[in-house]
């Protein structure tokens, strides 16, 4: 089958010898991928920087399609539209009893090689093996599409995560740090959930324009500070989203939120020493919150907000490409060309 | 001074002979009134149904105005905008202390004889004393009308606080059981913090036109339950808001929620013995909570929501009045002929 | 094999031709009895109280034991000590993904028929089978002996989900509403997790010694009010635990309640018109939350508190009996001689 | 009269001829001092590290003694005992009314000179004046010596709103890096909300002696991993108190944290630039929350412990001296000689 494989730094190629996959168990699928897409933390393995990320891995943590077999536990039918969670969990052990599934003993990601647990072959491919299928993977709904459907696997879910998690009180003003799709589809989440105002802070003026685009109120980032002031008419923000990553972006999400405030990191973090001012923390009474977001307890929320029209994720979409060209693919999103690619595995012709 | 008095049950009058109240010590302050509003809850006094309400009691807990006289510990300038919480509190005692003001042993309401504490002339009038003025009165924001503000007194308060204490997950569907102007508002305040839907359940069709002009779903009583099956696609309403006050309406509200919902009650209940279903409640693992609302506490959230155009409770308006015509107001009120009636002292001509 | 099973109202019955459960599939295991219990609950079934319980049903579901068969997905060995939880869950539906094993769509209880969901067998035994055994049964370890992890599957479990809903502020006096065994435990609970005090209110003199035992202040039911405003210097109980289920200790319970407090309705409900003071609830801004317990969510803190000396459950048993005299522990809890009887299969001498 | 004033660096002064303070307005009171003590944060004035701190303050924010004098508005008796809160609020405020004290726009501590708020003379004197009176000062309540009431002006109520924010789920570990009067306080307090056990890390014998008398597990800071892993069954430690302030104390305190646990940073930080390890933090979800306490709100809660025997504070008390020898007593509290200085004004002859 086809499927894009990790060969090494930058070279991300489309292989069409790759074996199709088989259940191994009774709680294995098979999908058969009609949507799959590359996510920022992609970039991550991409440049090679996560050390003994394995050449010949299959990327794709993103992925919904069809299930071609099942396994006597998993409770779906062949053909049955299903989405998989980002994040595999086991479903029996006691982080999954209090669902706390990236805490799972036996956690793993699709396409991560072994950065996160054992290695697992991801979903830039025709067909992806989803282990724990039973707790993985879930139906999706009448009324929602793929392509939608698609965003809760991951980016969605996440975006939705750091927003219940940062303790917004309705009419407050929230600030987003970074206007990649996680900070965009977390923006809009906190406006779902009551911000009075959303303001997201980006140096990348396209990512300004997307913002605004969403009904977020756009800031560079050495204006957020006055942009916030301004619109929450003096109060500041009382929850901030950092939805990067780098130790720039903690510092400025703690810079900006108000006494008593909560600070959402939601983007993955690798710094070991991000300089935090804990003087003013202290002073302000702030708390921070890492949030990885879990799929799988989200899931139908998503969906319902999705379904009933509350939040539409493709806006985000920059580009959709057949998986046949997925090399080019990750060029242009490493060239920050593209916001978000969608991949079509049926799509070869 | 020109007043509303209630004189006893279905007879409120309007008073010119009424002496102009004046401060009586550092905390407290005059306001002269703009715009006053009568509230569901004053019905209750209306028709007599509250034992020992006195009669030459001025009337009203909703009103918004400026300041013509403060006294030496009351932080607001002659002239100044302001309104007031029907709530009035001490602000130092434990129960201030926690911000439960409704529970603060010195609490009493405007207008509302001795039913609640002691007696103080309420804001259906051209002035009124406010007590405790430095906890109780706030500034009205520039870019909020006198009219908008007014609702941040109570109705909006309250509905806001329905909607805050119902454990609303983003998502899930909400159903209102209600429809008079503290429900639509808590209605609308449920889809603000993130419900996928809003059902709300009212006998009268002009509440449930009302309803869906407020961007929610309606239906009558005996369609609720349907209603929300379908909108949710089978998952129930994780969370229900209670804002009439009856036996039957909490019963409705009680076999509404989904399993491990939760049902706010924002309605004033009466009853010492509402018959609960507490098996199915056991079995669906539900928790019932009786909310009063704190304007003192989220003043500057709900004039927030107002200020950012998230929310305009000004919608539920059905009849401006000058105050002269307050015994006509309270007739129609009463007629339900209108759902909410703004009074206005100065338009007098 | 032996085991106790339900022949009729009243008719509990020692037999000794039931057939050994089997393997069933690959989540399944069967579990050697050591240590089992009667519950109160189960007396509602020996009553003959639950239309539709089966004849021949064998009871019980608390129980710990070894394995002694395992499906492939099952992670114990042959021969591990473990605790079954009494509500079996598939871990695998959403509502297991959110920890919320009570409300899983293919929950059932051991030993309790067709009450809730499908009828299993259960553990007055001397095997049983334990369906998705990967997410019901936990290890029961070092340190903590088979009698005191026979409390992790159900009552003491319960009792501390009764406490840790009950939003406790340390310092705040606790009221429990009923001295049986879950009362009992649910005060203790109420007692480590920082109430100043708790005071049990039962009618029956040999209950409230109990409590006294047990480090808790014993009051009759008429006495309670009186002590607990004594006890708190006034403040009243800011969390109540009604641990019966009837109408009568409900209504206490609310009445018992001090403003802006939470009652936790523990017991098992049958009611479907408990007569509930709204007007009193409502004006004192009361929590009601009905809490079913789940073990399968606090096993670990439960055992963790039972092995650093913390909490020893085993306070409360009254009776330790072979299980060959089943019939007549049945009638000794039936007269109330018993609080807790542990009954004991290999005891057969 | 007599009192403890800040020269400079290293010099506290017992000065006989300072003023004795008078009421200035309706919401004053003056209390004469019955007992006061010295506080961890003292010593950074002490040492000079605060710039900006004038000399000839006088310092102090922990007492508690008789109402000797009182405005129009505050609700206290002469010779009433009360207690002080070392934040002054003004409880009108919008951070007031949400019970946000140490947030409020007119904040000041006691005896802090300008380094919050304005300055404001301090405790350790015959007398001090103490604004808004009717907010910041309470009653002690019978059953409580002035000595344990003192401690809930500050390090107690502290050390309580330390276990109280930091998620303690009852039975799990929780481990307080710093064995100081606050670590040994909120540790108490943290078994006191149901921890299984409490590991205190400290590298001074004598504090982790100290921590064992209170029936605390000790640990030096470099085993702390491995008796929390030992303690805690391998579960690790669930919540964490950092009770120092410096870089490597919370950066012990993270590392010490389990999956998904929080940890409350309770140390007064100074630096500007604590390095965060952000990458672990992120994969294990961790909550890190910086908590200043509010003795206004707490104070109830805090002293009913007291009374109900549940804690008592004196048990960290080194020395008591009379006031006189203040000047020595910050010498052997700067030697580390002393942990909890107790100064009595009275104690002169």
């Amino acid at each position: 089958m086809r499927g894009a494989a990790f060969q090494g730094a930058f070279d991300v190629r489309l292989r069409t010898d790759l074996p199709e996959p088989e259940i191994t168990g009774p709680r294995d699928a098979v999908v058969r991928v009609t949507r799959t897409a590359i996510c920022g933390t992609d970039l991550h393995a991409y440049r090679g920087e996560l050390p003994g990320f394995g050449a010949g891995t299959v990327l794709g943590h993103e992925f919904v399609g069809t299930v071609v077999a099942a396994g006597a536990e998993v409770p779906y039918q062949l053909g049955q539209r299903v989405v998989a969670s980002d994040v595999v969990a086991c479903g029996r052990c006691p982080a999954c009893a209090r669902g706390w599934h990236y805490q799972c003993p036996e956690v793993t990601l699709f396409g991560y090689s072994t950065v996160v647990g054992k290695s697992l072959d991801g979903g830039q491919a025709e067909y992806v093996r989803v282990p724990y299928a039973d707790v993985v993977l879930w139906a999706c709904p009448d009324g929602v599409t793929d392509e939608q459907a698609l965003f809760s696997s991951d980016v969605l879910s996440t975006g939705y995560a750091a927003a219940c998690h940062a303790n917004i009180t309705a009419g407050e003003t929230v600030a987003v740090v970074g206007g990649g799709t996680v900070g965009l589809l977390a923006g809009m989440c906190a406006r779902l959930v009551g911000a009075a105002a959303v303001v997201v802070a980006d140096p990348v003026p396209a990512r300004r324009a997307a913002a605004a685009a969403c009904g977020l109120v756009p800031a560079s980032p050495h204006e957020l500070a006055e942009i916030v002031t301004d619109v929450s008419a003096g109060r500041g923000a009382g929850s901030v989203i950092e939805a990067v990553g780098s130790d720039a972006t903690l510092r400025l999400a703690m810079a900006t939120a108000a006494a008593r405030g909560t600070v959402v990191a939601v983007g993955a973090h690798h710094s070991n020493a991000a300089p935090l001012d804990a003087a003013a923390a202290f002073a302000r009474e702030l708390t921070l919150r890492f949030v990885v977001g879990d799929p799988i307890v989200v899931r139908d929320d998503v969906l319902a907000l999705i379904r009933a029209g509350r939040i539409d994720p493709t806006v985000v979409i920059s580009h959709r490409l057949p998986l046949t060209e997925v090399a080019r693919a990750y060029e242009l999103f490493e060239r920050r060309e593209a916001t978000k690619v969608v991949l079509i595995p049926d799509d070869v012709d």
